[in-house]
């Protein structure tokens, strides 16, 4: 079986590629920026496809900014969008706890471990929450009155019926014990309802490129820390879930067989748009994953095709 | 084959059981405690051990607080003992840093992911260390800087050859972003030493008993977050770690035939006791593992006997 097509440099091979899609799913880390550093002739290549009369939905795993703060980051870096051409893993989570979970009022509270971005998303949504960003729980140590009113169920909030974890750059160990709490059902003091707390996660992404290396991810910095304290696996509604694959074929009707999903890591981007049997998936090199990932045994999915940069499908230089 | 022995209420299996053996190793949360509650009648079973010759050593994996302080609180406790009698998983690694792994400096300090207990014990073997208590590290949030400073090694120690993970009751975003850095190499700036730091671990516990409930272990809010983000596994230095084994026997000079270990978890005690093929294991249920778990199939390990709780060994109460 033939590998990945290789773009870069090919002219007939970068217009083949483009007519067969009519939408294009995009990664941003690691794909159009690392950081805050945008990578050179990205907004002339979104350009490009838009020109060609291709629609460009941005999919992203990073639950720390909102569709909004989103569409201002990307407004910023030179390339026009529309909050609606926006998907995060935030939102995907906020959609999936208002139009699929559809908890009954008044156990429906989300416990938030996460940024700002998360809580846009939820309110968005109209769905109660605490925890997030809450000066309360950005507070390191653990006092024994802390303990105590965990242990006892005092300290937690009845109507918690989802534990939400994404990326929290102020997790704090109390952050942790409640959301812990929660999943074992120390909160169902009252008894009114079947005790723990549903579990899902915005994503499970090991590690965050920024600033040219590697971060903890959300699936280190806190999803990992409570299925290992728990034992329990989340629902995760980023990448490489089909639960968010659903979710953004449900707002964008994509007819999937004319659709290409790009991304720089083969066991987020790559494996949802293979498992999402979308037409095709095209891995960039400017992230996370090496072309000699794909040759390995283990491979969580191997793409379609694939370029040095996203860049390339503009095809090679003027002579 | 026949499952452990009970002993609780049984006067004649209590005396053979007391005799087949010189030295007991305690584990001390869920044993002899849950948190600050001391359970009934242990000092008054600790003086009758001792009353017959027994020799006991506290051993825990809990790396918050050093030898001292544990003997404070067994003290604080109504149970006497010498600070030689106590071995942690703080002790232990700090004992395995210094005699074992014998740094050469100045590639020898630490990095800590932990309390002072970890640090009081890093002290009292000579060695340098930066990190755990230090405010600079206690700070929540992750400014661009932050960023910037871990991902050009410009922030990192160069000196920094050890990891060293335990329970962080101040974890923070900025520590495990430090960590993770030094167990990638990314301090190696100069190049003059072969990159990565070591990985190592107080202990690997998923869970801390408090307060008459479980918390988040060292092994869930730091070690599986950092294995998770760099797919390293670390040396762990406390039960049921093998390494804490042989330091143990080192120390005390056990006759292991005629050792027997007492604790609360099959996945850390019994198995730490049944793997350093001691001449026995005593388990009790006032802690974290029940009597059903080790008629399960994958239990860890199963003990050789077992009380309800440590008290029983005082005998039935006379009639």
């Amino acid at each position: 079986m033939a590998g990945p097509k290789y773009l870069s440099g090919d002219a007939a091979a970068i217009d083949e590629f483009l007519d067969k899609f009519d939408t294009f799913l995009l990664d941003c880390d690691g794909v159009l920026w690392s950081g805050d550093h945008v990578f050179e002739g990205i907004p002339e290549t979104i350009e490009l496809l838009r020109s060609k009369g291709k629609r460009t939905v941005f999919v992203t795993n990073n639950s720390t900014k909102s569709r909004a703060e989103y569409h201002a980051k990307l407004a910023a870096k030179g390339i026009p969008s529309d909050t609606d051409d926006i998907f995060g893993s935030a939102y995907s989570a906020a959609i999936y706890i208002s139009r699929i979970l559809k908890l009954k009022a008044p156990r429906n509270k989300v416990f938030v471990l996460g940024e700002a971005g998360i809580e846009a998303e939820l309110r968005s949504e109209g769905i109660p929450y605490i925890g997030g960003t809450d000066p309360a729980f950005r507070r390191l140590g653990m006092e024994p009155a802390d303990f105590a009113a965990v242990a006892d169920g005092s300290g937690l909030d009845p109507d918690v019926g989802v534990v939400l974890a994404g990326l929290d750059f102020h997790v704090t160990y109390l952050k942790l014990a409640h959301a812990h709490a929660y999943l074992l059902g120390n909160h169902d003091v009252a008894g009114g309802h079947d005790g723990k707390a549903l579990f899902l996660a915005t994503n499970t992404d090991s590690t965050l490129p920024m600033s040219g290396s590697f971060f903890p991810g959300a699936g280190s910095a806190t999803v990992v820390a409570l299925s290992n304290m728990t034992g329990q696996q989340p629902l995760a509604l980023g990448k490489p879930s089909q639960a968010m694959m659903d979710a953004v074929e449900g707002k964008f009707h994509l007819d999937r067989s004319r659709t290409c999903m790009i991304g720089d890591r083969l066991n987020t981007d790559i494996q949802f748009g293979v498992e999402g049997r979308l037409g095709g998936t095209l891995a960039v090199l400017t992230g996370v994953s090496k072309k000699e990932d794909w040759d390995k045994a283990d491979a969580p999915a191997v793409p379609a095709f694939y370029v040095d940069a996203l860049s390339d499908l503009r095809g090679p230089a003027k002579q």
